[in-house]
């Protein structure tokens, strides 16, 4: 290829954004104008089970593209993407990252759209056996609004500044769950209009707002699905370990203080031990110690050991 | 909604990304292993005008959807996009921008994919009367393998800066196309194998490529179509002004120090012509100074006069 | 030298941080805790001839160890450092600049110290004939309380921007100097006391303030000294030229894209007329066009014509 | 005070520059062109005990003036300071940390030279009994050729990383002092020129080292001051601990999230001790695990019981 002399130093101006090595990396993305685009699609409220679904299966197929995550939260339109604190995928430059995540998210979310926003009740991606689904006739795309995301990569330096990070995003889902259940409530069982909802809940704690389902509408929040309350998380799934024996797993992981030199043949290894793993969806709480030391492979980065079934 | 106390301060860990005030942002976007896509899907060699054309309407879907774009550029799987230095837009962050570009460019590239690699001829976004499309067969994308893009920010000082960044792409493309077409036309019409193309054209200049596609193969690259040669620039259409009346625009705009202080009145007036301008894609030199005298508004970014016949 | 194979990873932390190239980079340092230090020091109210001489010492050290360095302007206890923005010096890392300037400015603050805070009054760098100076016994530093300053970066993208930012800190100064000029006046002449003092400057325009100097205390304020009034402004000097025949300077410099290259010959003359021209301290107007359109090497950053008689 | 509406924005053009949050801040000065200040001042090779000692004069003076800076450690012409990284000084902006570490440095190197580089022997800070002292007569700073220092800040993540950062400077200092040693002892004692002596220990390992040393000019190196071999440790000194009651601090101290809220009072008393506490130099091996197990308050950040007889 000729040179350009001419123009080439134009190359000097791009500034380099590589992440802090040795950092937990969470590029967490967005969905844009939601609110609009819920409007236009006639997203059911308070949760879609549809669209969750539907981001669900793109985090998925997110996760298997880029082996180096080692865990998903989703919540409504967002989703954080975890990479390990050793990773080195695309020498750590923070652009390269969010922007291979948010592209990634937003092709299978748009490719597959069409598969969870149908018309038929009983194939494909989307399983929408919701009682009260009035959707159930196919809801083309329209441009130009389509669906669209946008991100940001944030370093966290330690395993309890990650676990936190990912807790006060399922609390969050938790407080917004709940006020959106009852808040809906209130308009569809209730009779109310926005506002008079919005006026009601104000100033109320959440067992509030038990109460109010409970009461008012013998709706016992502890039965609502799990993917609302709680989230989703995505992950590969090897066989869960007693927890007694990994208690110091986060100090290990803590102290590890650089990317450990593996060999060829292990790398290899490894990398079909994480093919071979299936990558599950799960609603469970991520808050408690339970579900990491139980699954000591998400911190140490290392897979764990297959299941026989598979 | 209720206060996270304890985890809240989880959110000191996202740092600002802000670029740097009255800079010009080009926001640049490429196809990610377009190689392998390109050989999955059957591009065409050494251009697919079904895929390039596909790469215009996504770029004007962007250039639509986000009005402080000024002016967009293309060539293969890369496009950039120039906003201009006064542009306030998500604050300048860095991450907003690029993973809003990314995505909405991603989400058109793959909504549309199905209306221009498909298989009718006379239908549709896709215009496939190319003399040897072998691709006449509907090609619907294929998960896991589906079209993602990457994307970086970059500022540029000043109109000089932007100018000589967009000249070295166009050069680009040039050097690459022309390399491309005698590459492929001894494979396709002289039945080289690549190891044997390759070889043959080490060490050649320009002068010696246009001469094998003459003698060799009767083609003459001047010939060849514009949007091969030149690439794709998308950009609000006004009324061209006669360029000696704007020979001093660059300098005035370099010295443009802050965003203007605009009436609301003004405002909403500037948004109302640029909505109503028509996005173009053209095929044009846009090294000389000849496209930008004509077409000041790209530089000052105050819209220019609407053509009567819209 | 061996290496060190166990801990050479921990150089892979540190992060790049060259500024954004073809932009003028203002280094600014500012007294640390420096109402402290005026009280210890025992500096004169509002303003401490031998202080401000010291503060413009130090920068004309400055100036002449780094020749990328074009104008520097100084009031009270802040100086800012202009870099022309083709400047290459450190490859423009950020860190090094500030340091690199704040630690030469601190060391020439203190080593010339003694000469300037002393008790003779004819002698050496001071020039302490102030009327109602009553510091002329010395003034020995006293550790642990030295004078510090601390200094960031920051990139101007065009001569208006470098130029507006230097307007700003001029009308800074003055605002300050009335300002501070009349408070002391009513302290020192008038017996308030400060907080009396501030009461009666709550709410008052600079016409007011030079009311009160004048009908109460008999002080012009266009009488007061150019370096209080205008602040200090360091530069190597030229032969002053023409205004008419540079007022393009301005546009020429911002359309200048990248570092020119220039023949060895012509870097070695240039390098010896800036180590021939005199540094320069001046009290003069920078905000008005006149002072940059007659001394076009400060934008240019080309060498000016030496005066004859040096 | 009065605003500038015309020229405020240029405030705009500052970019923060915060450091990531929960990691350990090291600002490492480095002496700017002392090879020819050595020249100038005629500093002693290998080592000058003079210029050491006020090396380690002056970052104590920058530990006692920085209390958030919980260690420094000091080699030849480099320092590092390492802060807490629960540090909240200067909001964590990297800028205000490198330029006042490196102001007060240079502000107390500059002051305190005559104290160390005099000509009495008995006096003063600087101790200079060294056998074949020639610097007996008053060296006093000439300008321009000042000591000057530049630096940087980086951030470890996790209390291996900072060990490891310090381990690497202390392996660095032995094995730049073994061959100093060497050199200078070949040219000092042996009468080689600088050439023959550097060709003498090319390829050499330190065991060479060890025997050109004692075989040929009876250095026993192992018997060469601890300064010179380990370098300098500068800490607020507190009771040693019996390490064995404190194995899991770095597994606490990484597991440490978030600068933790503390009462008042709880404030008030550190700051006191952290005052009260004397700031010590040592030459001691800090790559051990016995350096930090028992002096536990480097790295918890809480002072410990300050010894009986201060």
């Amino acid at each position: 290829m000729l040179i350009q002399p001419r123009y080439e130093y134009v190359r000097h101006f791009e500034q380099p954004d590589q992440l802090l090595p040795n950092t937990w990396i969470v590029v967490r993305i967005d969905g844009r104008g939601f609110t609009k685009l819920c409007a236009k699609y006639a997203f059911e409220k308070p949760n879609d089970k549809r669209a969750l679904d539907l981001m669900n299966a793109a985090a998925k197929a997110v996760v298997d593209a880029l082996p180096d995550i080692v865990l998903a939260y989703g919540v409504s339109d967002e989703y954080s993407f975890v990479f390990h604190k050793t990773c080195q995928l695309f020498e750590r430059r923070s652009s390269k990252l969010v922007s291979t995540v948010v592209s990634t998210f937003t092709a299978f979310y748009v490719h597959l759209w069409p598969a969870f926003f149908r018309g038929d009740l009983d194939g494909g991606g989307g399983d929408d056996n919701n009682s009260n689904n009035m959707n159930n006739a196919a809801v083309p795309l329209q441009p130009p609004l389509l669906p669209t995301f946008d991100g940001r990569a944030v370093c966290y330096p330690s395993v309890q500044n990650l676990r936190d990070y990912l807790s006060w995003r399922q609390v969050d889902c938790h407080i917004n769950n709940l006020y959106n259940t009852t808040f809906w409530a209130l308009i569809q069982k209730g009779g109310l209009d926005p506002v008079e909802a919005t006026e009601q809940l104000k100033g109320t704690f959440s067992a509030d707002k038990n109460e109010i389902l409970f009461a008012r509408f013998q709706i016992n929040y502890n039965n609502e699905p799990e993917m609302y309350k709680k989230g989703s998380v995505v992950f590969r799934d090897y066989e869960l370990v007693d927890p007694a024996s990994h208690s110091a797993t986060a100090a290990a992981v803590d102290n590890l203080a650089a990317p450990p030199v593996v060999s060829k043949s292990k790398a290899e290894s490894d990398t079909k031990r994480r093919h071979k793993a299936r990558i599950t969806v799960e609603h469970l709480d991520i808050i408690k110690d339970d579900f990491w030391e139980r699954r000591p492979w998400l911190l140490t980065g290392q897979p764990g050991t297959l299941p026989k079934q598979l």
